[in-house]
């Protein structure tokens, strides 16, 4: 009866699920007028721009650096035009698609430390990745409704 | 290379990243005060009280589906005092360790129309449960913010 080994997720499961995610994540960013993406905020929680930013950071750092143990963190978080972020996650979506078939398949189960400081199984790092893109999207939901903006529906990607 | 087909989440590891996603909201709506759970929004969306009962209405009644074919659809969506959500909340816990193991191995990658409704594979619709919890719990955070209260520690589980 117990099924705790069976695999649930392959690394092309995941990323397909992570892309459509992504997916979503554009649209909201691209539903965000232009001169909110970086002033407006809640609560004063950070702009949706400064988050999409920050899901740019992590994203193909992270997957680099599962490939390579190289992480990279000096990219600039400063405001800027929405079809400049727009043109970054583009950018991002194509290196993901690229680079994740890298991974070799061992690395998922292995402990490492991303970024030099956050120990844990890949796979979990990765989830991480992916489960604080669609916290901090869901924050940016908040941000569209009460701007009098219908967001992207949630169920589509 | 090419990765693809490899394994990345088990059964079991699928269950403790939600168990561990539902501890994190169990924290959220112990930090709501009792009587802002179900009157306090932004935007015109839900109150927080409601979408922890909407959580409890796909929680176990997927996971019990997926298993039996039969769909629950009928529980309350009433408001209720803090402490009976929570005591709801601690009642699915247990049932989703309980049903989980009994979700056969191959039945993770059939297709199946969860309530009668929504048409998926297995793994993709207990996917979409988690994704709902967290991206609903991310607009839990800007209320809580709204409300002057600091909010449990995303990266906690």
């Amino acid at each position: 009866m117990a099924n705790g080994n069976a695999p649930v997720l392959t690394s092309d499961a995941l990323l397909n699920h992570w892309q459509g995610h992504r997916r979503l994540t554009r649209r909201m960013i691209e539903a965000f007028p232009d001169d909110k993406l970086f002033t407006y905020s809640l609560g004063g929680m950070r702009t949706f721009g400064e988050l999409a930013l920050e899901m740019l950071l992590m994203g193909v750092p992270m997957v680099r650096g599962v490939i390579t143990n190289e992480w990279e963190q000096n990219r600039s978080r400063e405001a800027r035009p929405r079809a400049e972020v727009l043109r970054l996650w583009d950018e991002a979506t194509k290196q993901i698609n690229e680079l994740w078939p890298q991974i070799p398949a061992d690395r998922f189960h292995e402990t490492i430390k991303a970024f030099g400081a956050y120990e844990g199984k890949t796979c979990d790092l990765l989830m991480y990745v992916i489960d604080n893109e669609i916290h901090h999207r869901g924050q940016g939901y908040v941000y569209l409704r009460t701007l009098g903006i219908e967001p992207p529906a949630f169920y589509e990607r």
